[in-house]
């Protein structure tokens, strides 16, 4: 288990949270995040975004993947290992000799 | 910068999707990913959705992490840095003595 | 054309806002509102969500119905004549017999 | 109460769905569509997500008004009366003389 993920539950046992934490709602929380993290690019180019809004997009990105560990630890899953079984899955969907540069859905393949 | 990114990075440019990889799309993403792995809990309890669905749910919680990880890479960010940029930022906002065991946000404590 | 869609039309055509709306952008806006909704209920029951923040639920679900109104006015749909034609084609998919008092998507019917 | 909302009950009252249909799980699945509706447009110009998706935008944006009408109703609400009242709220947030051609929140103006 990563250093980071033992530094994440920590700052929740310290506040007594986990009681708090069923998986659910644990990931609505990923979403709405997510949903906040979007919110800085809303009527905005990318480049507008970037320039006004750089210092909370950084927040609203930690705040996701600081939900996404808690969520992967109380369901007892290493989230490099989880990652690493997706990209394995996803080499298989998309093998680089059919979606090379080519932005389709697996499916549509 | 850790292994893991250099990972998530090679499976987009051996594909040669980096094109498609502008900021406001990668959040977009993020953010539809979040909703996938929501919609494994709609109409159900945590306990019915972890015996129905719990492959889906790893696979989806990995594809959170994928794109938030080539995001903050995108942006020039280490993600456990921001990660922990975010837990001391909480650690002020959420004092223990003020937060312990209360489930208020921070600009109502 | 209902009269609620000239209502919400007229009030971004007097603030010249709709300059700033193109479908992505109005899409992406329903979305924000919609999670902004669901904030209501993190970490808790309905009950708990109607009794403290109805009135933001209130809100919440009007601004959905507001930003989902003006995407369909600009696309040129009726937006009764659009749920009338799902409506139809859920009737198809989900047939009374097979989906009386059962939750199944209508792929695994 | 608009015959619209009529329509939309009598399919979920056939189908015996509202069992299922707590404001909570109502309030993911407005977000869930709301969702799909974005997932059109990703990686996408609106003029290109319009030329290759134009009946699914269409049906995915009839689900969030569905389920919002749904919600609404279960809530005890009508929508015109919410969104007008919504309207009015943003009327004096947004006031014409300070906001027109503006894109700046209400607490920003």
């Amino acid at each position: 288990m990563s250093n980071i993920v033992d530094e994440v539950n920590k700052f929740r046992e310290e506040r007594d949270w986990n009681q708090f934490h069923n998986p659910k709602d644990l990931a609505i929380s990923v979403s709405l995040e997510a949903s906040e993290l979007v919110e800085n690019f809303q009527w905005k180019s990318s480049e507008e975004a970037l320039l006004e809004k750089q210092q909370n997009i950084k927040e609203e990105l930690a705040d996701v993947l600081i939900y996404s560990l808690m969520l992967a630890s109380d369901l007892g899953l290493d989230y490099q290992e989880i990652i690493r079984e997706k990209l394995c899955l996803n080499r298989q969907r998309y093998p680089v000799t059919k979606s090379k540069g080519i932005k389709k859905k697996y499916t549509e393949l």
